[in-house]
């Protein structure tokens, strides 16, 4: 009995923070050993499930990665990395359409509608349909890396409807200038970043596979304010690679994205101890 | 971190039980220790708030007990109980009125409202208004007992037009006769009951002040089936005081509400560990 | 058949007024002899049920009076008025809930749902419920007199989703600050005035025992502008016991209400008399 | 001060009618002399008017007669009645329509919204638009008597969508074979019998020029019963001209509609004293 | 096949055009010989219900010419144009209305009826029903010409619910004042203009019995804008009897229309080879 | 002129069937080389943005074909044909569903949504989203042939949905199994024909490479019904390939819908020749 008593406590600890996010969007980009490691992606499914059902809006946006590359060495198309985003050739486009909205997407929507059996459900969706990422190209540097697409509008409209009846959109960021008709592979987190700021979300969650932000000792740092990250870039305390996403998290707060989080996919429900408790997980970045 | 993730996998644990009651309606039957002592009217309406959060909608029903005793030896007025129910005199009806009405029910919707400040809240209804509860005049194995009623219809348009615009009702039993305007003091368990019958309930709640029905070595018997409560009466195992809530329970599950449950309001909580474990607590009652 | 062709010719002399006040709010509030006297009160409930199947939306607040002092005697309770406004201590506080809420409140709803059977009918509210009426602490010229509460916000949301279902809301005047949970007696009048400037009301009603505003000569003033109540107040004609209910009237009509009456209950149909004649009953005042 | 009492007294005696037909639909044959007199057509402007504001849902079929004959007369066509039909030819029925529709429908709606200023209005339609009443050919004993209608089908849809937006239809009984698009005067009688039995109306009031129903003293008989009027016809009681009047209105009663009147239209409110008093005027038919 | 081929080509041309009109407002002024010949009759109602079946929302106001002057020289009521304008007294405007509303109004809703069967249908208005056309008397150059009106208010709320619910109005240009109830025959041109302006369509047409604005050489210019028509009224190439009509048609383009057509209703079909094809037909007005 | 009076009069031969197919459904599956030819796939894309302009609702179902074998084939991945299935192993279902989702679904809808601008556009789906095909596995005659699914429920809740707010689905059939989370490859044919009957579709058409259903003599047999199939096939008109395809279709019509058509795709247009002519295309078949 006590045992009971102990588990209705940590519920009841929830209440604060279930109160606080009741009918407010999440923005989650979902990538990396999180979408790979099948515990872990079990776990994961199962806490977006609980995030549903405690009334909070969730827009899933997720990346390709390793999946991608292993297509591409299976075809035998060679691959190049600039600043860590892919160059892409007509070639390449197609493997990461292929893999990211016919392979990934659906294993993602599958799950969570597994979990979700008495809701609405899971639709999987590309920035393609209903043009709903429109964009142009991107060039890196200057340098033309192929079919790299920027976000220029979010077609918030059939977001909306879609969390209004209460399904859950799981996007793959392959984008589309329809002008042209010509697709595009865009950045995950670009692709979460402007869909949080276009749908004015009130956490844009990004799962890695590092501990969130960390200081020169290797710790991490729970929270950064507006103020303070350029400090951060400029002392070398965020290297390269976070600097991008450190990035897009100012630009979102600035847009009026609540708070962005980044936290570590590898730990099993990370992201439902960042949401549900004081302590929180990784580094929150706030105005 | 440890103690993060255990307090995850326990929030995990819940995701069965929310799935499957989804927008359901509960009727819950408050009253006893849990609408007395400080601590555990507390813990009460968090649960009934998370219960709120997690999509069920919940219709709360309560008693009034020893508040109009109380009342009604301050004021001198004799009061006599018959088989457990109150021989009511016209200035004991007012009074019953008044400590359910104007004082228990607004304690109850203000601690609630605390609770769920994010939603909609809670509203305060008795059956005379919109006339919710539609009463003629009960007698006691043949006997006038006063002002005490029998609940002839229920108004679920307003009970299902509120909870459809996420409002929870809390209702104070007290009926009317339309006809003659004549009000009645309703035995709360009764109200409930029609009320959780008339809605379709997936659940009525019972909070009492025991630890469910117990078998005659004192310990409780965690389930009971509409066949074997007969035997139960006839072997002596339910006693007297149990049969009129256990008449109730069989009653209500025949007409439609999917379980019934007689469970201890003195156990902080106890609601959240019925609801969301598997273990349970206290009796439940099913086809 | 004469008699007959003089009622319809009646009925037709109201159709100007009710074309005017068609789908408009009045917000009456209801107290003094037309709520404690037998035949007042049937013919108040047929009147307002007379306003309510014409097409006005009509919200009725009430007081309490002499009914919450005879409780208070009844319990041997001290009681005191501070300027008109009873200071009110725990004990009273808890009497004026338990006989507003629990007894008046459901009088009414009663008795008006009796004249308005085909209709959705009456709902008793108190300020409690979904917070309907916010308040702080009222300090009477500095004093501290207890629990007495000013509005300082007014959840119109509710009241206008009940009158727009075709509710006819009966707000008891118990206010609640929900930081502390702590409860409010409030002034009826001022809950009246309230709720009418925030709902932007067609008309605030005051049903008192008086004629409406006297002149000097004992004579009512049938209407009084903006501009003229301050020479009413300097030369002695508006005496102390009308000054606040002048100054409530004066606040609503320049927050937006159209026009306040002060009317006389004790006359039967006095509310129908000012409504739908062109003599119209007691003192008006616009801007 | 005693008059103003008296005609609030009176608006109350109208309180349990009005209470009976809120939101229920009256279908109006409005023809006769109360829609060629001057005085009596602004009574019955305004009668109409005071019914909508009450709640009922007003249908208006009005018919033609004198107005049409002194357009065929000036226009010298002959003109012959065959048992009370026009019999129409092609001329005929040009006129007919530009009598019914163009003068009579306008006049009366124009009047109608004077009197209805802040509600949305009335609408005049003819049995053409959106093919409200679909006919076939009429034959009058076997006899072919022209282009005179017979009605098939009542278009619900649109009249329901009207009423619905508290639009006042007026309807010109002019019908359409939406297969050959031949137009076919319709005896208003029998389209405002058509409408109320399809709308399933509450009432169906015939306007006459005659005092009801009257026996053989010249009395009228206020009441008849489905099962007395056959021996009324066989009597002698109900002569010649009732005869079609009594046979739509036991035709009516029988296919749902609650109550069927005939009053005398050339006594100013007429209307009026039915509806709303105890005593009514001309004759009732009922099951 | 090759001509099943052709005829799958041509509706293919006609696709960019409906893409770009669907769900717009289009108001067409109908009149002149398009209302008056046999088969243009027939060709113009199929080719509104092509129209309306593509998704545009169509508005017809018509006029009525030389029906009207036919019956008043039946009824030997003499008549004068003044500037294009007749002269109306109140016997001309009772014809009027007859002919207008009670003849052509119905023919035009029944021959559109045929062609849409499959959909909810076209309803005959004037501008007195729930006072569509608010109008003032209108003076010619300061001259009375009797009962002529300018219409001052379009009760767009009605038109809109129609077209929405996907009717199709169909008015006669008889406005009212409600005040006086005084009825105005309305110029069918400005009638159209102003319903046009206050939908804020995307093309008011107006089909004539010429080929648009001709040029000196008698060729149609087929195209104008904003800028050029006071040099092409100053030169003389648009001579009077066409300056109304480009005074009314450049109005509508400063008021929000976007385009303003002048069409051969003569042309069988001009209709839709103006909205359909590249090259159009008639003179087309735009800023 | 004459040439644009003729493309009018080609437009008017199509409003015939245009008001015939107005707001109804009509599934179309989709495939061969008209998925496959660049001119094809354009003027595909044509037809579908017009019929759904002129307001019917139209659900593609595609399939895929020689992009699944090209890709097996670049991933040395072996495939065989049972009876023209595919044997799927878990390596062919991941390449099924790349194919299928990531690429020829997105490539159509980009290229409706181009012809589509002005309209709420086409959204991708594939049976796993909202579980919309829940399958089981499928025998073929009783030999496993690996994940090919067979249809036991549509999710017809989201179709509408979709089509009800004018978006445009575009499905690709890949099942799901939601108890055990295993996907499944779906013959398009049964996946559009399943779809097609539980959406009580008007017309179901299967574009193929071949003119239809062929007689002897190797002329289309433009019209089947339901009682002569089972002679064509047992005189062997209908021959191995086309007897799933007629099987299917007899299936359709016995279960609902009305009409279902067997046309080449090869030619141009051919879905508008057969909706819009009245000669048609290819073979009918019907009840």
């Amino acid at each position: 009995m006590e045992q009971l008593l102990e588990k209705a406590l940590i519920l009841q600890e929830a209440l604060p923070f279930i109160r606080d996010f009741y009918g407010k969007v999440f923005v989650v980009k979902y990538g990396g050993a999180a979408m790979e490691e099948e515990e872990l992606k079990h776990s994961f499914a199962k806490d977006i499930a609980l995030l549903r059902y405690v009334g909070i809006k969730v827009v899933l946006v997720h990346g390709g990665g390793k999946d991608i590359t292993n297509m591409l060495n299976k075809l035998n198309i060679q691959t190049e990395f600039i600043n860590g985003i892919r160059k892409t050739d007509k070639e390449s486009l197609d493997v990461a359409r292929m893999v990211l909205i016919g392979k990934l997407n659906k294993d993602i929507v599958s799950m969570l509608n597994k979990e979700m059996s008495n809701m609405h459900g899971a639709i999987g969706l590309s920035g393609i349909d209903a043009n709903l990422l429109i964009c142009t190209k991107y060039y890196q540097d200057g340098e033309d890396i192929g079919y790299v697409g920027k976000v220029k509008t979010v077609n918030t409209k059939l977001i909306r409807e879609l969390i209004q009846m209460d399904y859950t959109p799981v996007i793959a960021p392959i984008g589309i200038d329809p002008e042209s008709n010509q697709m595009y592979n865009v950045n995950a987190d670009m692709a979460a970043t402007e869909i949080a700021c276009e749908l004015g979300a009130e956490k844009l969650i990004f799962l890695t596979d590092t501990d969130g932000i960390l200081d020169k000792s290797g710790k991490t740092i729970s929270s950064i304010h507006k103020n303070q990250y350029k400090e951060l870039i400029e002392d070398g305390t965020i290297t390269k690679g976070m600097i991008p996403k450190i990035n897009s998290a100012i630009d979102a707060i600035l847009r009026g994205v609540r708070k962005v989080h980044i936290i570590n996919g590898k730990i099993k429900h990370s992201i439902l101890i960042e949401v549900f408790t004081k302590e929180g997980i990784g580094t929150e970045i706030s105005l």
